[in-house]
């Protein structure tokens, strides 16, 4: 009982993704995302998508990975993927949140929990080329699908979007030449800064 | 082409999940969780508890299965489990929905997710029994921690509870012992009518 007792304990813990918000509308621009809806989204998204990876991959630890990836914004928050200054220490502040909850778990699944999570960081594997990919995917969606209201918001280029999303490619050919789509015809409906 | 963009219509489309709201509140009590959040939860959930499952499972079918479980509540709405009244016609306006979304998918895909759905519907397999019990743990475990609140609101009595969750032990027996021990308590402390 008392493993199940940790398993719960850190469930009920991470509940607090739900309170951790994203700079990406929903779909219907209401308002903004969180992070345990992007996570759920993106797990569907492996599964739907796995066909459009450019190497085989392993799709269960994808999905575990995208499920667990953003846990470490629990104490440290969502940064901003376009501000540069807020990016300098997140890794720092996120090892630090990563130290608090993954530990909360018995020893065999806290070991886990930082194996995919590292591996989520790293980007050098199939599995977490791909799931990096969708990570970048799933927000140019929905702030296409917003109006780019959010990009717009934070003043944001064509130039800056196509920057940060290029490495999707390396997870998913096929859905970059989508994306990049996407983005010029956003560019185009001045949903970009010029 | 054709295929990925039918993909991003029905990924797009499920986007709507994140605005229906269901009856438990998040841990921290601020407001009503919402049906992608849920998902979420149980995906991570039947990860980390799957070896409390009475039988071995298929893991990756129970996450999909938790995953896609209440897309039909996108024109349904969330029905809740102790109305009776409007559980009489729950199947009918789920089964428009999933007619509506599943068919928005390329052929093989909707098939999966109708045998998906189906499945977990049915509740006779190994994983649609151990995703039933996540699906009614992990409410449980959320109006406990809120201080029983949405029971209250609801006037919901400890027999309703313990009928409506005694079957979470067809799928994990020591999941049930750890609710029946809650749900006990909740009792005790006033959150369940007498």
């Amino acid at each position: 009982m008392d493993k199940l007792k940790k398993q719960i304990d850190f469930i009920l813990e991470v509940d607090k993704l739900k309170s951790i918000f994203r700079r990406s509308l929903i779909a219907d621009k209401s308002r903004y995302e969180n992070d345990a809806e992007h996570s759920w989204h993106l797990a569907l998204m492996a599964f739907l998508l796995a066909e459009h990876s450019n190497e085989k991959i392993d799709l269960i630890k994808v999905i575990k990975m995208v499920l667990i990836h953003d846990l470490v914004e629990i104490d440290a928050g969502d940064t901003y993927c376009y501000d540069e200054k807020a990016n300098l220490d997140k890794r720092q502040r996120e090892e630090r949140c990563a130290e608090r909850i993954f530990r909360m778990l018995p020893k065999e699944q806290c070991d886990e929990m930082f194996e995919l999570w590292e591996e989520f960081e790293r980007t050098d594997t199939p599995e977490s080329k791909y799931a990096a990919a969708l990570d970048r995917l799933q927000p140019v969606l929905l702030n296409y699908t917003a109006d780019g209201i959010s990009w717009k918001e934070h003043d944001i280029s064509m130039e800056q979007v196509i920057k940060r999303n290029s490495p999707m490619q390396n997870g998913s050919e096929k859905l970059w030449d989508y994306a990049k789509e996407l983005i010029q015809d956003g560019a185009k409906k001045g949903y970009l800064k010029k």
